[in-house]
């Protein structure tokens, strides 16, 4: 699959079946976000892969509610890194190491419709009551859950207009 | 190429021909960003095409020197429209503009590897100063150069160890 047909492929994925995720391609997953450019290459960011039910229960009522938290078989957490960004760039290492969990998130989300999974972005949901749920105080960046989608679906979200997102300087 | 050999070739490309960028191939990056995910559908970023020499002359300026945003046919500059986000999210739209600004950068760059293309994150610049280069007073996120690569790269920065930057919970 090139990459423009991946992009069209993808689409936020709500409902998954109980068919588990393996191992190896939670390997390959992280791998994927593994590779993601970062500021300095110094990868400011942290990723929990939680397949504990409790601990998903918790993130749905965390992310108000979102019940597909607990469905889908695993859910990757990523976290900001922003000592580890600040440790070298100071006061601009916080917009580095937000960049940089959010780009890794990106690739690992990706990677997934590569493989035949599906997954939602989820940003919706109480920082502290994430952190909460999970062995780690940094701040809480994206929750993707991941599994095999239960139905087939397509991107159809309408987008904006190229002519509306986009200004031309010649 | 698949989603994994994709990001194999991927590097950060600082170094381009002369050979131009078509207005289809633009048009086909645009296209890529657009697709991203965004909190709410909102897509609360704005995308500037910046193909005017002056402008880039600017902007090698703002990015403390970093010569190759002059010599790229082509600079594509994120910023955040925290504005629309706010409008819906309150104070956690600037959070969500901010990642959405970054996915589509990131699709943009995966989009040009597929094209033949190379690009190079730059987040390190002056924001003020891009400002002061650009006509919008929005916060700049990221300037992506892309041209032809004037040398074959590979990616072989290294990276973390999975164990270091993933943690398990089952």
């Amino acid at each position: 699959m090139n990459f423009f047909d991946l992009i069209k492929k993808r689409s936020s994925i709500r409902a998954y079946k109980e068919r588990p995720v393996s191992e190896e391609q939670v390997e390959k997953l992280l791998n994927a976000a593994n590779s993601a450019p970062s500021a300095g290459n110094l990868q400011s960011y942290k990723i929990l892969v939680i397949r504990s039910e409790e601990v998903r229960e918790k993130l749905v009522k965390a992310a108000h509610g979102q019940k597909f938290l607990s469905q889908a078989p695993v859910v990757f957490a990523f976290l900001q890194d922003k000592e580890r960004s600040r440790d070298k760039y100071g006061d601009r290492g916080e917009f580095y190491s937000l960049q940089d969990g959010t780009i890794a998130a990106t690739y690992l989300q990706l990677a997934a419709v590569e493989l035949g999974l599906g997954s939602c972005w989820i940003g919706a949901f109480d920082d502290e009551a994430v952190i909460d749920a999970l062995p780690s105080s940094k701040r809480p960046l994206a929750l993707l859950p991941v599994g095999y989608p239960a139905r087939t679906s397509r991107n159809d979200s309408v987008r904006r207009e190229l002519e509306e997102i986009a200004e031309f300087i010649e």
